[in-house]
């Protein structure tokens, strides 16, 4: 056993060192991020139970259908335009410098297009049903529905950062648009019961716009955009180290990741 | 941090550049293909509910059954056939031009065949159940039966295109399979309570034979088929960039991707 | 739009090229293996139904246990092993020449004290209950269930093989054990309610030893050695070309797949 | 067919040479990893059921929000810090030598505090909810709940260095989060019913400490403790083979991995 292997105590600056700090901050950030979905979803459960909620089963196929699609939707769309299909990853994009306001704003456009064609299509499809859209649920308050959209938006936009922009994730990326659709599917299992849990304005703009209900509807803009700028600046500014000029890496073109 | 990171506003003529065009068209339709998903598990639910129809578990079942075993047969089968498993897949393929009309000839022989002796096999080993295969749920019209295959597999053969086909794909070629069988898996628990969600020709004439049961199955041919191959077309046509002649691509055989 | 991407007809020999028939072999059996599953578990839910069965939630568990817990463990193994975890598996390889007798008798040896202290640890852990193992549901005989045994390994060997055996598998052998993981998961929700749906020797006998349950142990070995083996000898010697000398592959040491 | 390909006996010697056995424990420990939750998974569904518990259903909610999110958060992290998010994880890493006792302190800092401010934010966002956390069932000892975690956290732990740590996995390092992920999922198929199945001392000590509940609590500490060191020292000693010096590996910089 080669004696290099093993550390004993590490050096005594190792502790303040810029990377021992990043590595601790990614530990804080991906350990709330695994305990706010793991603990939440159990909580989640109690609500549903306490009062007679759906069971169970329909909260897993909502997320199931909102995990696999998007994931599927990030994939097939992440060499042409990065893979957003989120006006709050767009947002998140747009407050790290990683995008331009005038793709952004096509972007927008794009995604709240596809979300109205899509719920159009859908009352078509079910002999007009009403799309139904986002509300906070009975014994929820409006503040405590945008509290959880900003932090489960938090967690979807920092997982994008990790493994869809940051320059450094390798070969990480080609799992990105995996990560990002479980996260959804994962927060769902937790947000579900108490405000739907849409963290992408674009979904519950379609349907609101289509089924014409605007209860609460100012929560799934504000929160995810909060949520998403947020997770943009730690992650841009604390965890993307800064490089010296040699290793400056230029703008990435939205085609490149 | 360096200047060059961020973009201020973009230049003025990068909203018309075929870039952010066709980046814009893939946000489009990738949010609609995840908002359709989303949104419908929702109308789905409130249908089976309204109705009194099986639990939303079963939907899960059969949705986990047919993303899970997808995935492992296009897994199991792109680096020899290029992994289609789905009539409506080839047919996508042969309008893009990536196939040629004898191969598909042949792979359409090979998916009927396939799904025949996987009914036969099922009847034997069940001790003589009648395969079900696909038919609109009641209350539910041929034309919306087709619209609804004719959406769904429009974004699976989308899906097989960015992440299977496009010669830029690239790494994201590994998670192809994966993202195919999942957004199977999504669509159908959107559809599965209105038109069973079949996207696949062959999925449904094998029960359909075994099972003698031919109520709506036309359906199951004329959908896939138009849903693939206007998604075949779009993004053919409109996502894959027209390359100057030094960077044309040769056609590829299947063998290849 | 450059001439050479579209095919027109294709050349008139394409069809009996030798390509092209393993290409079409390729489509015939994985459109089985997933027409298969899907089929199979609407019949599956039908059982369970009809019968009064256990709700089909305790079907998804079961299932997402074994093929996300079989996922791990493959990949936990594959780099040093092979990454069989199933005396089947074992079997495919040492019929398709892959495996000498003497490694293929010690794995063996390895799969089933693996799958023996397993059982005798679940037995301390919960305080005495006594393992359950497999047997065919009433209303099933021995020969159905046999036959189901040997389907379902056909398709998870026949996986195996395309995803971690094959030497032309490159790239996707970084999702093999997804695809070995999640087919087995899939075909659980289809044999489950017929014969509980083991495909692997070593996960059947160490609750039948340790629970002392032999009726109907037979299938479980017979099944899955049949179905493996079938699935060896199809895809050695139909699908894997027959290269010409220069391009011989050497054998595969266990750590090089 | 090359001669060559066949096994034939293979050499005398090939069952003692360490290869072999390398190959042999890695079936050993992978067999015992799945049959675990496999058959766990079973007889965590007959406690449910004989006693009355909450449906399947719960179950698979719980374990999906686990494995989805604790995928996307190792994910996020693994460039950045090795993706721990688990003291335990941290824990085997420093038995193992591959992280020094500097590191290893800040990490379970931040892993505690990440999950301290989850279990806060969840409080506030359901309007004062009461954590939840862990204790073993009724029925259930706290030995054998000990024996669960640390049997579950050891198929844990060996996952992770079999995919994220060790030096030669290679490529299969781009599925590492997804199989941590999921057999984190697994398990909690198995333990949930008995002692809710953490393996992970912080996402056990967040919610006990907000919601004050400490009882067992000590078990949810030693269990992945002794879980997690056993499976690193299993991995590190007998599985990662000693190379010649010329091949000695570098000790790892947790950004490397």
């Amino acid at each position: 056993m080669p004696p290099p292997r093993r550390y004993a105590f590490g050096r005594a600056d190792e502790a303040i060192h810029p990377d021992s700090m990043r590595a601790a901050l990614a530990e804080f950030v991906c350990t709330f991020i695994f305990v706010f979905a793991g603990e939440g979803s159990v909580l989640a459960l109690d609500k549903l139970y306490k009062e007679g909620g759906p069971p169970a089963s329909e909260l897993v196929t909502v997320a199931l259908a909102h995990g696999l699609a998007l994931f599927a939707a990030v994939a097939a769309s992440i060499n042409i335009s990065g893979g957003h299909v989120n006006p709050a990853v767009t947002f998140g994009s747009l407050v790290g410098g990683r995008i331009s306001v005038v793709r952004a704003f096509l972007y927008w456009v794009a995604q709240l297009l596809g979300a109205i064609v899509a719920s159009l299509l859908l009352k078509l499809d079910t002999n007009g049903m009403r799309p139904v859209g986002f509300h906070v649920a009975s014994g929820v308050g409006e503040i405590q529905g945008l509290l959880l959209e900003i932090a489960m938006t938090f967690g979807l936009v920092y997982t994008v950062y990790a493994t869809a922009i940051d320059p450094k994730r390798g070969s990480l990326g080609i799992i990105a648009p995996l990560a990002i659709g479980f996260i959804v599917g994962a927060n769902i299992l937790v947000g579900g019961p108490f405000d739907g849990a849409s963290m992408n304005p674009a979904r519950a703009f379609g349907p609101a716009l289509v089924g014409w209900r605007w209860r609460n509807h100012w929560i799934y803009w504000v929160g995810p955009f909060i949520g998403g700028g947020l997770a943009a600046l730690i992650y841009e500014f604390m965890i993307i180290p800064i490089e010296p000029p040699h290793h400056t890496h230029q703008p990435l073109a939205p085609e490149d990741y």
